[in-house]
């Protein structure tokens, strides 16, 4: 496949320490479900890293079931979640969050990736206002990186927390690049979530180079759930059929990620690739739409130039119709670097473009 | 960990085979979701393995998501699957199928670990009977091997399914142990599966080595679901966050355990350790509850000889309370044989038992 | 329609009193959705007649409705209710309570209509034996009078209870038929209910000749639910469409029914029908089943009795096929007493039984 | 309580012709559960009204049950449902479609009560562009009278319905106000309902003089639901809590609605009452901000004129808050006519307006 593969962070191979990881782990038996030594030393290490040493922690293997949990077990199936209009919970779930929950609602704020304070506060108003008629207000949801590919600074989420906290709602941080936020903004992962006031946050790990793991932290069990957070979490963690037996592969992954910082490192890679990518761009006059980056970038580009770099490799998703409508019509591309994108692979992308632009 | 280890079959490491197929498949980018070619291929190859080119194949990643997706879109939330009292479904999956078919209900069929096509009949004919005031039959699933390691002949499953179809159920195969039972009943794939009448069969084979991977197979689609069973079970896979976006490492473990019928050769171990076991311990006079044997044992053993044999590093479940009760009181035991059992930790385990009994 | 009518007693006429105060409410505008005084007067009514000052009061529509609500804000969708066999809300109610629950198990205590405090243990300490993977121990549900017709004594619901209590699980009394209960024991409501330890009872009015109005009663509403019962069951019973905005028309009529007893009154009149057809067809011969009466009878006699007093219009169900079948052949049949019926009409049916029972 | 009552039209009284059918229907025994042949001879009746002899028609009791029950057998859970942002299913029933879909989503199309059918089609184009990844395309749902007192005309509702059509979605009708929106349109119930293409209509009884009976009529049963949309709408009917024992109240509900062409008298009152209304308060140079009227007004005033008309007696719910703010700021308020509307309560009530525009 061609490696100036654009189409998303979950298209490249894992780093070899994974693979090693996981070939040491391999080794005669291990108590199942997560009772194995390294899944409870995996779990430590998470929260020394995350300054949350009364943190409860959960591996899961993908994203959706993350959020799906979390958000199901921080509110109830008469609320309505507050999430951004893009946010994956809402656009790419297939409605697992309204599964997971039991039937909850989700109430979009404003119009883009980003909520604001202001769009945020309003939407809240607006719900709960009908008494027992209409849905009442749930979590928060906030995700860092954004769908469009922007950062949140730590200011901007501290202000929408704040508006979650005016009316004691708890928030939920989709951290599916929470590793590539922490980099854009020289966060540490506690910086970017209970010391701003996130609930649960997501430790995502599949979109930064693991096959599929992602942990989720929940900084303060007794303060959610039916009885506490923590045990809750368990019981719905299997009931949905995400606990695995094999534990100890899902350990071992999140092991190697933590080693020697590796998740910073992978992150630092795929953000410096996006930077790349951004630079060489722009430096060719291509409008970028997200005006923050870490490994993300929305272009607007004409159709024509879009067709013409995908016949010479390049893969990635168009926002609309590349086959109909006007070569010069304006057209949305998504370019995701993943940590093992090559800086070369980068630069003749770069390149094509310039030429499909030149020949436009 | 010691290597007396019969505490259950997701307790051994996977062979290298799997590994190295997963490092082989962690080269470049891959297309998410399944859409990458080592996915459809492997489809294509459980397709041939069934004889079943019209099947609809999909791998999810734990037993209790294959069963529950396939229970969910065979029946209809006001239905009552029927299984045998002591199914996987009822006792151990913290009502997955429940919770996914939308609140269906489980009639359990007769006392023990196997149905008899008597007691299904009965436990079908009673319910229906009150129109719109009851539950609505449905699916009927049967599990091979059996939860206490029987494992029913291909007779006694044409009896059963004989029976589902006398009153137009759709048949679900459990099959965890799916290959324990071909290995013990000399049978292909296709005759555990379709063959004899099952509507809809899981491939296991996170009990037999793999990480964690099962393959759903659904015989006739269109037979099956709101529209045709395939693309709702898609969509139930993904609203459940079961659909991996990095697939291909699901289907590389799968593509290893096909080739060269490794598959069969893993289940052949395991049911010879439980053969070798068997034979050691029937040996020493200890009594075997179940008849029949793939690679599982139930033992009934004094409660004293337990714990002098657990003592001494022998890992296993007992059904019941260990610590409290006379040494001379039968318990019942579970010892199961994944296929990396060694003969040698068979071995020493069968003179610990009789050292023992002795003692005892 | 005959007068012989002994189908159930979901079949006859209401009181005219309850007409009369349906007319009577029938005066002007009211608020909506039970903000009218008459809907706030009646629930102080109920709380004055259980001697619960601080008990939460709720009117339904259907006894399926106040049960489901009330099982699911005393549990949660990982638990199983412990529950007779024949209770209705397993056998009748077309999985509502798996429904309102999303996704609660039943487990059934014993073989019959009555749990024994034996049965009960057995089944409670037989769930939860499995940490994560086992449904969690949940609501126990007691029916008085049982579907069989049969009146747990006070002590009897007392040692249930106990049991119950030992594993700290709340309880709640399905109260279908909570006043003829009471009168057949002379007991009180509180005596009925929270006196004996029950969490939730179901104060039924729908059976005893209301058209169709259920109180749910909470006695401490602080300790369960999520927040506080009170709060979650009003929301639970909006978002199922159960609360009703023409709210005063279920008040009047319990109201009506609190009116000098009549509540008490009706269900004295039915169980004494009851006793009347008890002694007037064990004069003939005829086997009872259940031991203890209240408004229902379950009669065994050959399948060619039941036929002939059918034929001269009685009507009541029978548990299995008249149609086919041997003539001498033993048949339960159900004789349900409502509060309209009357002597004659009893009396008419005895004779008929009699001469049937003369020409076999 | 005052006669200047606009609160609601679920807050008069009912037409002594609806208490006098259920005194009479008030006779000896009847079939429970919809058996009795006043229900069976009802469902004709409807069948008859709306020229529809293979429609499937059922009673429930309130109006959030009928459109969460009509729109679960229409749709799927891993759907989602269109609708205007006012809608009730969206707005005022705490997650009731959410709960009986299982989960399905609702996609708010344009920003009014009424949906354009431009942004249907933009609403409709813009969902499923994701495949398995997001919510699939489902029911779409029309409300007529909408939710702020404007009347569909019938070609608009043909524009809308063509859309849904082009995607081959089904079309539901909230029709809590139906009949108001015949008499407003002139248009027979098969002209509002299936001669321009809605596929399940609810006809509405609750806010139209009833106590609370609503009709679900579902045109083509064939074409929807798992099986037959008539069969499962009565599995889901019952597992839901809405199937009434004693279901005879409900039929002579509506017998008595039907007999006469009472459901257009009662609307015609009504929607008179409200014409009556707008032209006097437009006469006082009150700013109505429907534009088409049946039975209820939005109305922008000073909030000090609201607060001197509620001071002298008028009952009526603003949007918005009344205590705080400047009383020379305009606020909404909705006045809805019922059935009962006095023309001298109308009268006063616009007086009493004049004044307190006059003093302010």
């Amino acid at each position: 496949m061609s490696d100036m593969n654009f189409a998303s962070d979950n298209g490249g191979p894992v780093p070899q320490a994974v693979l090693d990881a996981m070939a040491r782990a391999n080794e005669g038996y291990a108590m199942a479900y997560g009772s194995d030594p390294l899944s409870g030393a995996v779990a430590d290490r998470i929260r020394t890293l995350f300054e949350a040493p009364d943190a409860a922690v959960y591996l899961v293997a993908t994203g959706t079931a993350a959020n799906s949990l979390a958000l199901a077990t921080l509110g109830q199936p008469w609320q309505t979640v507050f999430c951004s209009r893009l946010a994956h919970i809402h656009e790419d779930e297939c409605n697992a969050p309204e599964f997971y929950s039991g039937g909850a609602k989700l109430t979009l704020v404003g119009d883009g990736d980003r909520m604001t304070p202001e769009a945020l506060r309003a939407a809240i108003a607006g719900e709960e206002t009908r008494g027992v008629h209409g849905p009442q207000r749930g979590p928060v949801s906030i995700t860092n990186v954004t769908e469009r590919g922007n950062v949140y600074s730590l200011d901007e989420m501290r202000a929408l927390i704040a508006v979650a906290q005016e009316y004691d709602l708890p928030v939920h941080l989709d951290g599916a690049r929470f590793a590539n936020a922490c980099v854009a903004l020289g966060a540490t992962p506690a910086e970017m979530s209970w010391k701003i006031g996130v609930d649960v946050a997501v430790f995502g790990g599949t979109k930064n180079g693991l096959m599929g793991v992602e942990a989720v932290v929940i900084f303060d069990p007794a303060r959610h759930g039916a009885g506490t957070a923590d045990w809750e979490f368990e019981l719905r963690r299997k009931r949905a059929a995400h606990l695995f037996s094999k534990h100890r592969y899902l350990a071992a992954q999140m092991d190697a990620y933590l080693t020697d910082d590796l998740w910073r490192d992978l992150a630092t890679r795929a953000n410096a690739s996006g930077a790349r990518l951004r630079a060489g761009l722009e430096a060719q006059g291509v409008t970028i739409e997200n005006d923050t980056t870490a490994n993300m970038l929305f272009v607007s580009m004409p159709r024509g130039v879009h067709k013409a770099v995908q016949a010479k490799g390049a893969i990635y998703h168009c926002w609309g119709d590349l086959e109909n409508g006007p070569d010069d019509e304006a057209v949305t591309g998504r370019l995701v670097c993943d940590w093992s994108m090559r800086e070369d692979a980068i630069d003749r992308f770069v390149t094509t473009v310039a030429e499909a632009m030149a020949e436009a």
